[in-house]
């Protein structure tokens, strides 16, 4: 019997137990032994649980039980997450968590930890929920280099936008039908400006990178400014607004790191991605585009995620082997402004940005659509900054740009 | 070093000589070793390869040279593959291979000796090419039964039905177009008829519910006789014409699986895979709905997986745990013909097909377009040959039926 403790007994949580006790007999066929949770620490009493008399307020009770070897951290929060995390690993004892703001903040010492400890410190719960991305770039892309990730990572603004794009409600609207049916925090800061979408590509970076770009160093921009026009424009340049998560390579050892509103064309599978799916396109070396896609969020699919790694640390036993990342020099981060791409540009018609003077300062840029107050344009090979500085040269200021993602 | 042989020297073989070549730096610090192929065996030589001197004609040699410890089966047909993958796992070497053929007939057996001999026999590009679909359900979905598979399992049939539906082409000048493109083989039928999407399908199924059905009893359905008229009317039920190979457990112990072109509701991820990509949706207990998309076949994505196993034998070692699965009682196939599900179909009109008869006959059923000649409607919680005793009671012969996929 396998003895294991989960840290925070909150929807991942309790998930985690559910999940343990619905699929027990699948769960013991595959590591041959049970798994019993022992311990639950919250600081809440749950007297109407049936875990009721395993629930304890003190760590130190579970990081002093030789009997516990593995410990589920689905707190949430950094800091008492991270100091219990880093005291189980020191212990000894392997840690699985969802908790994707110590992945990302000190993901790198915790590996290192787990390794020199000959133990496990598992993730795949951080990044796309249910979605199986974690272990499928550190199992199945062994002999490719991964040039790129384009994800949709965030399942709120993802929700956003389709309620937008299919209803035609405004953002405000949209976000208050969110946070009705609980895709939302009262607080929606971090989905909507793009933090946990940001959090998350930072991990997948590092594991495709092998290297960890801070997330306050990153550009990111969320999804607030986007309007039903803004909407509407993007089906004429030819695609869907997603808030897209993006991670490359970039010639020498440069990465760039990205989260922004993008129009993702609508030959691209990333735009048929509705709801609260979230999903991650990787381009890899020999493979090629591989997409996967699920449910980013909730508490059955999280808590899933979270015991594919309670399986893998008890079927890999002591002394397998931990991945780690190095903490990136932040002179590898690309400068995102100036990055060469292909833009989506709206500028609103005047005597100073008419479509002749536009063609004639971007060379070879596409005119996709004109209607009465402005006109859409794709450009290719350009930064940002280039666009804005070529538009600002002839007095135009209130223009839009998106990146295209084909 | 590990010393391999690869048996046979055509598009994959060589293709995993090639990656091997290309990505040794990465795939060492995966292995912490090096990779030399050190036989190639092959009827033919190869005098300007640079692998010529690595050539061989006669099995034996690799057979019995204790430094080969695994073999890579990328020969294709059955018998000799069979025979010389038997002879290698009986002698202690571990297997990868891209054969579904062989996986699909003989893989209980040789999973079985694998696991006898502490080796092991995996097949991850024997399905869906480059998509590591096969991992993912053996290591990520561990706390999960899996409820349902629906895949597009052959790119020459997804390519042949986007080359109609967007180019109006006819089945027969869009099979022209594939062949010309290297997609289809001279002789299309394994394609076609769905042969190979079946095999595949077999496999998954064997995974998902640990026994293996015979190919040759499942119902198959190829898309030969699809028609441009099919297509249009398909985008009229609201969705797109796939060749879907789809298995599902069904009440009691049976499972239902079949090969057949389906409508694809556009809202379904699946709807939008296009041209020679495959992908395959997973619906899972508690992960819910998972899809893996990426490059069905070609040489560099079917190496890439062939590859990912290599890296996953040397690392787990000797006596690592082989997986199997047993050989399924035919009766735990449910009679296609008479699962329960939704379905569109195309009536024409007639004396004894007016709507209104057919709405009296089908209860429930919902008419979805009217068009001179006929007109097609969708009911639920039938079965096909429900459908068919219904028509055939008013005496109409000539509808066509597809199971609707939401």
């Amino acid at each position: 019997m396998k003895n294991i403790a989960i840290l925070g007994f909150g929807t991942v949580g309790s998930g985690v137990a559910d999940v343990l006790a619905a699929s027990c007999n699948k769960i013991c066929r595959e590591i041959h032994d049970t798994v019993n949770v022992k311990y639950i620490l919250d600081l809440r009493d749950f007297p109407e649980s049936k875990y009721a008399d395993r629930v304890v307020h003190d760590f130190d009770i579970i990081l002093n039980d030789p009997e516990i070897e593995l410990v589920c951290e689905t707190m949430g929060g950094t800091k008492v997450a991270f100091d219990y995390t880093l005291r189980a690993l020191n212990a000894g004892k392997s840690v699985v968590t969802s908790n994707k703001e110590v992945v990302a903040a000190y993901g790198k010492l915790l590996c290192d930890v787990a390794r020199e400890k000959g133990v496990r410190y598992l993730y795949e719960a951080s990044v796309g929920g249910g979605i199986p991305i974690i272990r499928t770039m550190k199992t199945s892309l062994g002999a490719n280099e991964i040039y790129g990730i384009d994800g949709i990572l965030n399942g709120t603004t993802n929700y956003i936008l389709t309620h937008m794009k299919e209803d035609g409600a405004s953002f405000e609207e949209a976000l208050a039908q969110a946070q009705k049916n609980g895709y939302a925090e009262l607080n929606p800061k971090a989905d909507v400006e793009g933090d946990d979408a940001c959090r998350k590509i930072c991990i997948l970076a590092a594991l495709a990178f092998g290297a960890m770009i801070p997330q306050s160093l990153v550009s990111c921009e969320g999804i607030s400014s986007v309007t039903l026009d803004t909407i509407e424009r993007a089906e004429k340049f030819g695609g869907s607004i997603k808030l897209i998560a993006s991670a490359r390579r970039m010639k020498g050892e440069k990465v760039d790191i990205s989260v922004a509103p993008c129009v993702v064309a609508h030959d691209n599978p990333l735009s048929g991605v509705s709801d609260v799916f979230n999903a991650i396109m990787l381009h890899a070396q020999h493979l090629g585009d591989v997409m996967m896609y699920g449910k980013g969020a909730g508490k059955l699919p999280t808590a899933s995620a979270v015991l594919s790694d309670i399986i893998e640390a008890i079927k890999a036993g002591k002394g397998s082997e931990q991945e780690t990342w190095n903490i990136a020099d932040p002179g590898m981060l690309s400068d995102n402004d100036k990055v060469s791409d292909t833009y989506c540009v709206y500028v609103p018609t005047s005597f100073a940005a008419s479509e002749e003077k536009v063609l004639a300062l971007f060379g070879k840029a596409e005119i996709k659509f004109s209607e009465g107050s402005g006109f859409g344009f794709i450009v290719e090979n350009i930064s940002r900054s280039k666009i804005r500085k070529n538009l600002h040269s002839i007095d135009v200021k209130d223009f839009s740009v998106f990146r295209y993602v084909k």
